[in-house]
């Protein structure tokens, strides 16, 4: 069992450039408010607002830098709460996603799709990686002791810039292991 | 391993009835809407709204028949929107659990304890549980299938009359397993 880090992914936001200046208008820049763990990106002073019909999703941080397309990533809770049926995929996976209105502090897009639920999964470095024997893609389980320690399966293995192997859970998933605000556990490989 | 029912509680309520009164008048019945699993209790067609300060969760589920004590269980998620202090507790263990604020429809009542996140459970018949060697108390785990498999450890024994052996699990807990309209399962005795 290899120890890692536990974090939680709040419901956020990646855009494209050219939603960020329909959201923000033509001079906002895309600058950064502090670091993430996943040190290509990087937190922004920006949150927009969710809509689908009459229901709403407030300060939905947006997540630097660009990507190609907007994705929004909330839990299966947040789902519900909007009335958009849950699809729970991995990054980037947003072909036949529900979408939504996002609104931001100079306008809004209307969105075909692109929300999806983040399937759980875990940011290790290439040189750890390698010495574990574990490739992207593979499959992986995180243990967590405590008063709701559980084993969650389906963990998806995914090479990123990272100091410590780094596993990303939804809210839903942190508050159902007993640990809202983060933590740590182990990976068990199958 | 023995099949079990998963079942979802959502945010619910159980009332004194001297709360009860306060909150739905002197005249009200606590009537049946509709049975549960456990064939002891039973939905009403009465919702409360939960207040602290500024917070509020509307529309929360009044369950029969009548307790000693008022008794809320809610998910994290829900303690973290409300901003009260979550307890994993199992029913009735409402020592030094925060209060929130009740309204009915006629008045309200300020509860000093009583809100409790429901420690995840097993319900079982007393022939099934003989036949198995559990007994009220004790300890199991959850094993489920599908995209968000995964075991939950900790689920304590309750003693109850219900058709099935059926595991209780929060809003949060069904969401991380993927079965947010309950399911099935497996449980597996250490």
């Amino acid at each position: 069992m290899i120890k890692c880090v536990v974090e939680v992914s709040a419901r956020h936001i990646h855009l494209s450039q050219a939603d960020f200046v329909k959201l923000f208008g033509p001079t906002a820049e895309l600058s950064e408010k502090n670091k993430l763990s996943i040190k290509t990106d990087f937190a922004t002073p920006y949150t927009v607002t969710l809509v689908n019909g009459d229901k709403k999703l407030e300060g939905v941080r947006v997540i630097g830098p660009f990507r190609p397309r907007t994705q929004i990533e909330i839990s299966l809770t947040d789902a519900r709460h909007m009335d958009v049926e849950p699809h729970i995929r991995l990054s980037g996976e947003l072909s036949g996603t529900p979408g939504v209105t996002v609104s931001g502090d100079f306008g809004k897009t209307c969105l075909r799709e692109g929300v999806i639920v983040a399937q759980r999964h875990l940011h290790i470095g290439m040189e750890s990686a390698n010495k574990l024997g574990l490739r992207a893609g593979m499959i992986v389980n995180l243990v967590v002791g405590g008063e709701r320690g559980a084993l969650l399966k389906n963990i998806m293995v995914r090479l990123a810039t990272v100091d410590q192997p780094t596993v990303h859970v939804d809210t839903d998933e942190a508050n159902a292991i007993g640990l809202p605000a983060g933590g740590s556990g182990e990976i068990l490989i199958k």
